[in-house]
């Protein structure tokens, strides 16, 4: 089969590797339609964070060709969104709701395992790590927010769950990326009344309004600090989502968190300082990480069926699998936001 | 009157002060019973935390005296306990639950402000800040109880409640002090099935047995680390409580905390640096800080004069205002866990 091949910093290529088999009988074969290129791929890339050389690529939606014979909730046929991690269900980390920190899991696409950015991907404990979707005939449009579901939307989601986000909620989004712009709009699917997202990016910004963002800081650092204070008459906002993972991100997000708030964080951290007085002194918390997709899919996936929310949105690249580089440079030089790789047909 | 007078590290003297009077019509005059030294009084008393000169004292019990002319709740001979802090009740962060970090508040004993080592102290807010006791004739027990609601045993519960201990939790208490001693009851309270204490010194250890400690670890650094994490199949306590506040106590907790889990801080900190790894990659939390001590003293109250806490037992040093420095000297040298300064008779 073709896929994506990690050599090394800037050294993605497609080429072939044999076609993944079942090897244990919990597995399952899927066929990938949809790819995409994660914020995280693009670390990688750059070369800023480690990734073993081999198969790469987290995030897909495909086609099950064949199960393994203990897999009994997936059968050939089915279309399914892969959460980012594989999982067996069963550990303690999986069974206190954290299955991508599942004890016998791993990630997609890492350290050998296959990836999503090729026409086929091995996926152990299938029953436990295959979200299924219903029905049939989806749009276009549905398929491209499934594909969101493999990671960046169940990312987004967990900075406002680990905020806390309630009903009413003054929300800070710090960060426009693809993760930031899904956080909104999992602020306004929890109801937050009042949305500010830091960006500076015009087509961005239309984007995170889009979404449900009722107000635009451009400013960074400092100034960000002093517009969100000051349209918050001093207070700072309930819930501040922190959706980069530098240190002046993390700053930003604990000096416009209100006294008791949560930061909620989600960016892989490069350089990043906790600030411990705000979070002593103010008691500002700080809740976060990788997401447990693999428990948000089967709640987040109803919304998107029924079009409640559009998450695919967010892709604003598109290549095939072929080409899949140019998706890479085009986010690296910051024409894209996210971009979706079409793998195959349905 | 007579009161402690802070002139400097290891410099602090019991002199002549002016009596307090109403200098606002929503204040009031206690005249203290009880007083006792906090761990942070020691940071001060060290040298190793900044305190202003004057006043110093901020846990305290005692006889209201005189009320101004718009209080409303409190009344001249009412037994009241005094929080560590005193708030307006009105601002954002005291109406959001956090009396703590009123807008308009700040903590007794320092600053000018009165301190709790003296013979009387005015109270501003008076309604917001004081918590009038029910009943008569409590015991010498019961009154010691109530004089750590003022602070200590207030934050042993704040480290509980921002770990979100719940009924059946294993937690750990890192630290064996006395807010460490009353994060124990605390977790006892809210419901833990094994609390393990992490105590290298005997009679500590037998105090947390008494409060509700399951086990006891006497190793510290890694050596805790790989006991805690052998006692819970390599899993981790489902809420650590982070009750001293050095890099090394954070360190711990965070490398005994499970998965999804939240570390609960209190400790003052003193050259901490937050795991942020370990946040995002094992999702652990970090809640905590300044306890809203006026929140929590109607809820920890009923309990404590219906002797179902005894708080009151932390205190094994007792003197006299006249010889407060004794306390400060016997808690210095670690000769005692706190020491409780008898002001006045009731």
């Amino acid at each position: 089969m073709r896929a994506a091949i990690y050599n090394g910093p800037r050294q993605i290529e497609v080429g072939d590797r044999p076609d993944p088999v079942i090897v244990e009988p919990t597995d399952a074969i899927v066929r990938v339609v949809f790819g995409s290129v994660c914020g995280s791929d693009l670390w990688y890339y750059r070369g800023l964070s480690p990734h073993a050389l081999g198969p790469i690529g987290h995030e897909f939606i495909g086609i099950v060709e064949e199960v393994g014979p203990e897999v009994r909730t997936i059968a050939r046929g089915d279309l399914v969104v892969a959460p980012f991690t594989f999982c067996d269900g069963t550990c303690a980390n999986c069974r206190g709701g954290w299955p991508s920190n599942c004890m016998n899991g791993g990630s997609f696409g890492n350290h050998g395992i296959d990836g999503g950015q090729s026409e086929r991907v091995r996926s152990p404990f299938a029953d436990a790590t295959l979200v299924k979707v219903p029905g049939a005939g989806h749009t276009e449009e549905t398929l491209r927010s499934l594909v969101t579901l493999s990671d960046v939307m169940c990312t987004g989601h967990h900075a406002a769950v680990s905020a806390s986000v309630q009903r009413g909620d003054i929300v800070a989004v710090v960060g426009d990326g693809a993760v930031g712009l899904c956080a909104v709009i999992a602020a306004t699917r929890l109801g937050a009344e009042r949305i500010i997202a830091l960006s500076r990016n015009r087509a961005r910004q239309a984007l995170a309004r889009e979404f449900g963002a009722t107000d635009i800081v451009p400013e960074r650092g400092d100034g960000a600090t002093h517009a969100v204070l000051a349209m918050t008459g001093g207070v700072g906002v309930d819930a501040a989502l922190e959706c980069v993972g530098t240190g002046e991100s993390m700053k930003t997000a604990f000096s416009i968190a209100r006294v008791g708030s949560i930061v909620g964080a989600v960016g892989a951290p490069h350089d990043v300082e906790v600030p411990i007085d705000v979070v002593i002194f103010r008691n500002v918390g700080l809740r976060g990480g990788v997401s447990p997709a693999r428990r948000y899919i089967p709640e987040l996936l109803p919304d998107v069926l029924e079009g409640r929310i559009n998450p695919g949105r967010v892709f604003d690249f598109e290549t095939d699998l072929e080409h899949l580089l140019e998706g890479y440079v085009a986010m690296d030089e910051r024409r894209a936001v996210k971009s979706l790789v079409r793998v195959a047909s349905l």
